[in-house]
């Protein structure tokens, strides 16, 4: 099936008989390329589109070059895909770039496309070994939310129970890092890897990073030996690697390079080489497989995220009480501070119950309320500081612990528990990125 | 006069006639030490406390090793220090470790020094250029705010007048960020540069780098071409540089390490080794220094910083709006996104006159709120996309802007024009730090 193909390439491809996933070659005076034949989404219909051997996609219009068919597809055909037969790896998709496709009409980006049509863009993934797959809903990323990241858990559980050893969760890289700490959270006891994975460019860009991503992210779920929830993505901006950060202690810190997700104040756990097929552990740390699955995946959306400022009032934490939040997130400045006027309003909060956590706006580093009066003062006021744990993560778990219960000191001592790595005791020097000054 | 010394100490140290400033010696089997006496802040009174060449402080128990008197101060008394008459450089103190000293009955750290006393803890910025002082006001910088900005403008403004022609401006690190952005909007036309300066740990501490920044920060002031607001901290974690970072485009990005402050999406201006009294300019884009100073010294602080995360509820801009926000900066999602449940309550809010930015929560790269329908809706509701602007700069920006107009098209059309280059339009890979994998 010439998927997507109109007009001229259509014609063109008809007269030569090849389909998608064939090995095509185009030339002309300037141009000798050879690649795999990829469905066209393009509105220009003379362009055919080849997946080249160094992963990157191109478009060449049918008018320019001359197009022929060199090697049929090995590939089993996608539309034959049993994907309701338990995979060894289970593909979950959830929408986000990964999985979308640009409007040409408007140069904006849509999710559209299922998951067989993402195994027919990355037909490698079969020769890993067997994949499954369902689209359990098709959402940009910045629509996720709690309810969301519960469906996604138990879709999760259901694909181990059915026999999958290891799944892969397609998901937009907007809010990619709350979802990875909320199934880190709530399947904190798993028999295989939970790999979250994105695409920062839109697969039919040439600089799409959803190929590899995809296929590393299948290796992962293969080959890795840990129970964990992960990030994998780019490791650089080139096509070399990927990396597969802990759930609990990645961010997404730029808004458009592939490489934009980094751990703060950790290592990644493992390197993925795609060509070479390679799972490169980085540590030894890593939580093992279990030999069952534990969900615990209640979520309290009652909490706030409150970034502190310079001119901040402290009322802001009444309108936060009085609209029924049952839990704060202080991003503080420095180790751990708001101005000192917040210590009554904090007080009357942890008084009637809402747990007040303390993290920084830093990222880097850990707090530490001993150091200064001030974080003496807020820690009397019953703020509790929470270490070296990201806001972000710090905000899920907070919803995550009001799930089980609204008890203040069963809510602290969870908080102040290493659950999943959300935690690290020790720091490295190299855990702080190195900036280009000159 | 043996500032701060008691008891054995103090006993020892005026056996052999000397004072603070002096150059001394300290001998015993294992130790071999010559520097410059310090004042003391120790609880523990047979301790002096020596100022060695590579900067660090080092104190000793008079019991176990013999003080020697090598050679007198050829400095200036500090005492003598006409501070009211015009320095070319002059220190404006507000605060912060950077003036700190520690109390050792509870180990916690509280601003407490005279710039005076500074001066006599590095007394090598005498050598420098001629200084002149004042304490403005001694406060922990979490709580700073912008009635505290409007001061320090003052200050600064009143100091150039007076013939100075450079300020140093000494100030805790937790907000400086903040401080310096308010500084840049307000004071946007300069003759020469101001220089925010603190430290990470207190000058009591062998690690200190109050006083490295402080040097560096007065050869800054001093030698520097332009007429910008910089923020001047250590540049790696060991003593060799500090960088002036543009006040608009630097960070606090780690709770404790000496060189937190990083440039993000931009360069540093340049880079001071204080060994060598070298101030090199790493950039010829600077702003260069004016013939007259301008200030627009008024914020309102009715702006509110939202950072939005899954399962933040479109009701909190209804209770922003009922408690009297004028403004709104977002700290969205990747490019520039909330959940699109937002859409009406923005809407809403910028239909009665209060402004809606966004900004990113990656902090590095820009946000796009064209490629994704979720940024067009809310464009549409209208919300204004603030391009590579921090989130902490836009909202100290919006602050000012809402200081001189209340005027939706006017308060938009400043803020998206670049003042003092809190837009970068060119970004470079080199922006993006390198993280370390493995």
């Amino acid at each position: 099936m010439l998927e997507g193909y109109r007009g001229r390439a259509l014609h063109v491809l008809a007269s030569i008989n090849a389909d998608v996933g064939d090995v095509i070659e185009l030339n002309s005076d300037k141009v000798h390329l050879r690649g795999i034949l990829m469905p066209s989404y393009s509105k220009d219909d003379s362009i055919v589109v080849l997946k080249l051997d160094n992963g990157y996609n191109v478009g060449f219009s049918v008018d320019k070059v001359k197009v022929s068919l060199v090697e049929r597809s090995s590939k089993k055909e996608p539309e034959k895909t049993e994907s309701n037969k338990p995979g060894k790896v289970k593909i979950i998709s959830t929408g986000g770039t990964i999985v979308s496709k640009v409007e040409y009409e408007t140069g904006a980006v849509r999710p559209a496309l299922t998951t067989e049509e993402i195994i027919k863009f990355v037909p490698e993934i079969q020769d890993i070994t067997s994949i499954s797959a369902n689209v359990l809903f098709s959402i940009l990323s910045e629509n996720m939310n709690p309810k969301f990241w519960v469906k996604i858990a138990e879709s999760v559980k259901r694909a181990f129970e059915e026999g999958s050893e290891g799944v892969v969760v397609a998901h937009g890289t907007d809010t990619m890092s709350y979802t990875a700490s909320a199934l880190a959270f709530s399947l904190n006891v798993l028999p295989g890897p939970v790999v979250l994975v994105g695409s920062q460019r839109s697969s039919d860009r040439p600089s799409s990073d959803s190929g590899i991503n995809l296929v590393s992210s299948v290796l992962l779920a293969n080959q890795a030996p840990f129970g964990e929830v992960v990030v994998n993505m780019h490791g650089e901006s080139s096509d070399t690697y990927t990396l597969a950060h802990r759930g609990v202690k990645v961010r997404k810190m730029h808004t458009s390079r592939r490489d934009a997700f980094q751990s703060v104040n950790d290592l990644p756990l493992a390197k993925v080489i795609w060509k070479e097929k390679l799972v490169k552990l980085l540590r030894t740390d890593y939580r093992r497989k279990s030999d069952h699955i534990e969900m615990n995946a209640k979520f309290d959306e009652r909490v706030f995220l409150l970034k502190f400022y310079p001119g901040l009032k402290p009322d802001i934490v009444e309108l936060l009480l009085s609209a029924g939040y049952k839990g704060i997130i202080v991003e503080g400045t420095g180790l751990g501070h708001t101005s000192s006027e917040f210590q009554e309003a904090f007080r009357k909060a942890t008084k009637e119950g809402v747990f007040v956590g303390m993290t920084s706006q830093c990222l880097f580093g850990r707090v530490n309320m001993n150091v200064y009066q001030t974080g003496r003062i807020l820690q009397q006021a019953g703020v509790i500081p929470l270490g070296d744990m990201l806001p972000e993560v710090a905000l899920v778990k907070l919803m995550w612990v009001l799930g089980q219960t609204d008890d203040l000191e069963q809510i602290t001592k969870i908080m102040l528990k290493n659950v999943v790595g959300e935690y690290n005791p020790r720091h490295l020097l190299d855990h702080f990125p190195r900036w280009k000054h000159e």
